[in-house]
């Protein structure tokens, strides 16, 4: 595995397997059982140099949970950057005081760039429409942690990914992941103009699974194991794109209706928030809340056990965990972070 | 106890007294003698939404000397509730990352509502006009440590509130906890239009205690245990308002000649800062710097015994700390979160 | 010592040689293959009212590489100081909540008005146009560290300092720092009208050092030790300096040219970043990049056992450290902290 976690794309299924084992294997101190000291005395620098709370808080926890320390840097300047200061150079200062480094940027590439100049191990937290390979991960742990609760396999499984998806770099990494492992069959739901590209496709196909395409959430599916939604931003669409869309906006929300037609008691519902709760918002429907197949709590749950897994994998500190546990000491209510389906 | 802190209203004498008590404990460790490590591998959210400097870095420090982690947030935005995210899906995700969440933010009934949310203690950091629970209950605290220090009792104490007494939350907790205890004289001064809320008053009178309401300062006082003062936010009043408060601004500012007026060498005064000591302020008169009956250093100092006793009890640590000590190492100079009277 | 750091100026030798000495000591923990929880349990105020990330990052991470915990401040604006609040308000507050604190302002004498509120230690991080102690340290102590690596001495040595140097405060605390050594030779290269002040000049030329003064890079130099480059910020000129200057700011940009010409293999160029990379700009030339005479990142590696050093000794820590140390379990990568020469 390289030093760094910057796409998806050079993954073998070996890397995501033992990623998702040692996802497994952080979930006592995720779900606060217990603790570990083992990054004691280490440093991340978590520059965000673009604004994403959820995902800055995240990898924030997940450091603090091995025992590490965090600098934040937050908002859209960087100050020596606004003075002109090149990544190379912010990028070999920055491995002067971190152990590790995650970085987000508005900017495609710029993440790669960062990590060029260093041998610090840097963690791409999103770079604009790029990638964001630790959401994907994640994703994929949710998947698999959630079929071995119901006892079922990835392998012939049917896997709905809808919304935008063209420009989602989320539902990309996503698939990618999913075309390492043995055929399934996965469709494919999106208004005209914001269909999966055809690259990504021929990939997946290429790899023996089974792809369907459809343009409304109206047609008979049968079978979902996952029904995977992302949200339209309107801001992607042509003015063109907006008159024939507007009609059809809530035809890809998915709500308790659609579970009720096309779904069973397993199927799981995912996505990667935030979700726009918005009365007349186009997004997965809040009259989900509190069905137990609504996973996306359960999924952003896991973003703790499974960017624990990156640190300490990138790290190379994942076999001394088990030897370094100690019992949680303050009180934790029931389900923290492990369930949350009848909160 | 409620799993949160989100209000003074449902606490009784019992929970008041028990947070004293803790709180009291805390101070081997506030004062930087002791160093406790019982909530290593815990994380804190310390959401600010709205700007308070002092109170987040008070809470953030308080965690920290439990031996905890904290992941802060600032600023008016939070990016994923810019994009349409609910309060609920902001406290589940949250809750999926942290052990305990302090919160403010501008709109009353926010902190409340994203608590119903969660399992994880909620601290209410300040929600708008609405309540900020921990700023009464370290204002309780340092008139219980003063009154101690003094050989005096709350009981049967002749307690000053003054300023702006309709719009300041602070008065109002304040009181609210005042009013738990044996009856005590209580004397309301405040211009006309700023008087406390009727009903509030009635409560606190209903218990039993004295209260007598004044337009101004310049009325005769006698035997003053503790002069409470407020600031007076000019942008509270209406235009009226404004005119007839023109002259006598400088009746509701607090300094040596209202002491030696009014008060005796073992009156406290208090302020819950922050003060505007800029020329010409209506606020508390910076001339009592360095008079040992100026307590308001004492009381932001109580900010951390008593922000860690409130962490203590909702995570269910504090009969653990006290088997959880070790001698601070490091050079504390003398007084430092003890005692700044003749700082 | 006195219990702040806020100037060079009252530093004596024997002050600056224990600095020395103690950050050389601290290398095994900035090198990352020991850590240290000796400040276990103590809180930094890491207050930047004025942003700088890197100067921000670099005291956290040293004060999190000793055991501490960092409570940071970022942004133009204070929110208690917006409503008035005094910088003797602040300080006492914060001392409340901090056992040091590091603080970065605008305005020249803030940081020393803050300290002499508190007892707390108050190192400052660069006042405007005032000082910036521990730049000079941390550059002195990298000289100090080539020069050994290199088998030379400070003592004779030519070193050459150029740019701004009539407002970079930087090249004053530095050029003050190297006069209480052994006299040595200074050549100083400025534009016309950006000359180090006379009165800097005549304090360093009392001590027995040789002091010379060029307007042009294109001089003939001899013998060159350290080449200590600034940038020269065009919003310092007037209107007449721009039109003159117009020509010759190339003139005054270092680069391989200039390396080959005039310094040989054990020459050392210095910065103190960030550094202007863009086309065009009058900064140290990036055509240096990977050169190992280049010892920019070098010099900010330098920082973290810098500041850890001022933290220990300021907080008279630094005689227990080695008691306390311990292997780190994570992966370093090579040279991490060490030396970037052929990065």
């Amino acid at each position: 595995m390289s030093p760094h976690l910057l796409s998806i794309d050079p993954l073998t299924r070996d890397h995501v397997d033992h990623l998702l084992r040692v996802a497994a294997r952080m979930e006592p101190i995720a779900q606060r059982r217990q603790v570990t000291r083992v990054l004691e005395g280490a440093v991340l620098g978590n520059l965000f140099f673009e604004a994403s709370t959820r995902t800055r808080v995240s990898f924030n926890a997940a450091f603090c949970r091995l025992g590490g320390s965090v600098c934040d840097t937050t908002g859209f300047t960087f100050s020596s950057m606004a003075k002109g200061e090149s990544l190379y150079d912010t990028s070999r200062v920055m491995s002067g005081y971190c152990d590790a480094i995650v970085m987000r940027h508005p900017d495609q590439g710029s993440v790669a760039e960062f990590a060029a100049a260093t041998h610090v191990p840097v963690i791409n937290g999103g770079d604009g429409p790029g990638e964001h390979p630790s959401q994907a991960l994640l994703d994929l742990y949710t998947i698999d942690k959630e079929f071995a609760r119901l006892g079922k396999k990835l392998s012939g499984s049917h896997i709905l990914l809808t919304g935008d998806l063209k420009y989602g770099r989320t539902v990309h990494s996503l698939i990618k992941l999913l075309s390492l492992y043995d055929p399934m069959r996965i469709t494919l739901v999106s208004p005209p103009g914001l269909e999966m590209p055809s690259h990504v496709i021929d990939r997946v196909v290429s790899r023996g699974h089974r792809v369907e395409q459809r343009d409304s959430l109206a047609c008979d599916f049968s079978d979902l194991d996952v029904v995977y939604t992302t949200r339209i931003q309107k801001e992607r669409f042509t003015e063109e794109m907006s008159e024939s869309f507007a009609g059809v906006s809530q035809d890809f929300s998915v709500g308790r209706d659609f579970l009720d037609a096309h779904c069973n008691d397993t199927t799981i519902v995912m996505h990667p928030l935030p979700r726009d709760s918005r009365p007349g918002a186009n997004d997965l429907n809040v009259d989900l809340n509190g069905d137990p197949r609504l996973a996306i709590f359960r999924q952003t749950d896991n973003g703790i056990p499974m960017r624990m897994a990156i640190f300490a994998a990138l790290l190379r500190v994942e076999d001394l965990i088990e030897k370094d546990l100690r019992p949680v000491r303050w009180f934790v209510p029931e389900r923290v972070g492990v369930d949350d389906a009848d909160h």
